[in-house]
């Protein structure tokens, strides 16, 4: 494969690319570097298969040339900042679906046919059904960011049929491990580092959420490529089995951590504007082709907390 | 009310401008007359409660300060060509999606906080079940035009909760009636009057389609805003309990307009890429509040040939 990764610096972009280059193939990545660091790309740059283009996805023209002659377009570049969402009412619009449609386009002019977009949970706004399957009913968004990723989906799945384009669309739960930076197992643990005697917790720390660890994302991923039918568009649920509320994961994190902090709630069902207070995936339909996850989530989580403590 | 009506001199808008206009409230309508006819505006110029602002969605300073003071927006304006969305593919993007948030983010500026959008059947996509309802599988999208009301559609529920809006949302099928400017009518009209003899129909001609009468769909709209449950979001199918086949149609409009001619067929079963070969949508929803449509299709048919002979 020749691969093309949108935000390759980030955190499961530098992993799918390190994954990528130790299969073999060709990565080029594309980064504008305003979140994604440099760094995580030091074993892929030492491969001699892979290359970094430092530039932004709103650049059509560069981003039209760099994926040129590429067979596969991984989309991650993305604001993945939900709880701010309505801070800045604007960036979701421009660097979730603006940012798709340049990359769809890209690839229209570039004769590119196949992409793998991470969207998210989040599209399923606030769920009735537990765990939430990929035809569950036609949903009412809650957040700018599940707005602009659905909207991502969208332009995805008309591409796919009006261009002869597949796409490949992975709604995640949030992600856990290496090169993790940001979510609340960062927040946590910052604040624990600081104060290990109290944690505040937004929400009444009851809200449901499932996890998954970011190599058995990639891992599904890359089946999904090779393995799913061949239909314009193929859209997957990935997360594990499992929920937890987030106070649990707070005690995990705590008992990794080696502290006793007294918790404090905010209070409310929900952290921030557009959070779900419950997030649990049906993940037969990946299931059914053969994936499943190594990890589960308390040890997502302590594989994370274990990571940010070596950094 | 004082409502504010984009894509005022169009089909849908000046109908529904004059509406208002007849029920005593105060109207600003903003056009940017790229395909709006300022002439179907004149009865409501006359009433002097109706003002007309010469401008483009995609201009947010003008948008922002011409929406201030009013109480309601409905949202009109729209690239409305399904069928050519694959020869300009940056088109819906920036003339429904975009311009959607435009008009979002002038109403948050100007605390402005109610909307009613002109959404469509085609956010369904090809439905497995009918009549489709509002809460039908989550769909995937066959057209640009689809995808970008729905990401339109996604973006007013985001604003709705995130800003303490009321988005009103309508799933239309096709609309016919006075002023009724472009869609197979027209295209078949046209052809019948040059061409007497013979009628070349995209497709197979079994496409199964609903319609509505403009009229009957105004009267929704307005309903739907005075009894709709006050939540932040909410969605309406409008259509009628029927649906055509396009061959049907077809002998209707021959018929009005007294001349027989031969069909000839395309062939395939869409009229064009990301055409929906059926479309006919579960009303129950905006029934329950006590609306129902006045004409049938093949009245609203005979209704739009003899408003185009008129012209």
């Amino acid at each position: 494969m020749k691969a093309f990764v949108t935000g390759a610096a980030g955190f499961i972009g530098s992993n799918l690319v390190d994954r990528l280059v130790s299969q073999g193939h060709d990565v080029i990545g594309y980064d504008n570097l305003s979140t994604g660091i440099e760094k995580n790309l030091d074993g892929a740059s030492a491969s001699g298969r892979f290359r970094l283009v430092r530039a932004d996805v709103l650049d059509l023209d560069t981003l039209t040339r760099s994926v040129e002659g590429c067979d596969t377009v991984f989309h991650l570049a993305a604001n993945a900042d939900v709880r701010f969402g309505t801070e800045h009412p604007r960036r979701d619009l421009e660097q979730n679906t603006i940012a798709t449609w340049n990359v769809l386009e890209a690839m229209r002019r570039g004769g590119v046919k196949r992409i793998a977009f991470s969207s998210t949970g989040s599209v399923y706004g606030e769920p009735e059904i537990f765990p939430t399957p990929e035809n569950a009913p036609f949903p009412i968004q809650t957040s700018l960011y599940g707005a602009s990723k659905l909207a991502s989906e969208a332009m995805i799945q008309a591409y796919a049929e009006g261009f002869g384009m597949r796409g490949f669309i992975f709604r995640f739960v949030s992600l856990l491990g290496e090169r993790y930076s940001h979510g609340h197992v960062i927040d946590f643990y910052r604040q624990l580092r600081e104060h290990p005697d109290g944690l505040h917790i937004l929400g009444d720390g009851r809200q449901r959420k499932s996890y998954l660890y970011v190599q058995d994302c990639i891992s599904a991923v890359l089946l999904a490529l090779d393995k799913a039918p061949d239909q314009p568009t193929n859209i997957f649920n990935l997360g594990t089995d499992e929920y937890c509320e987030v106070k649990d994961s707070a005690g995990w994190i705590a008992a990794r951590l080696g502290v006793s902090p007294e918790f404090t709630y905010a209070g409310g069902k929900r952290g921030w504007i557009g959070d779900s207070p419950f997030i649990f995936l049906d993940t037969s339909r990946i299931k059914a082709l053969g994936w499943k996850p190594t990890l589960t989530i308390r040890q997502s989580v302590e594989n994370t907390v274990e990571y940010l403590m070596r950094l």
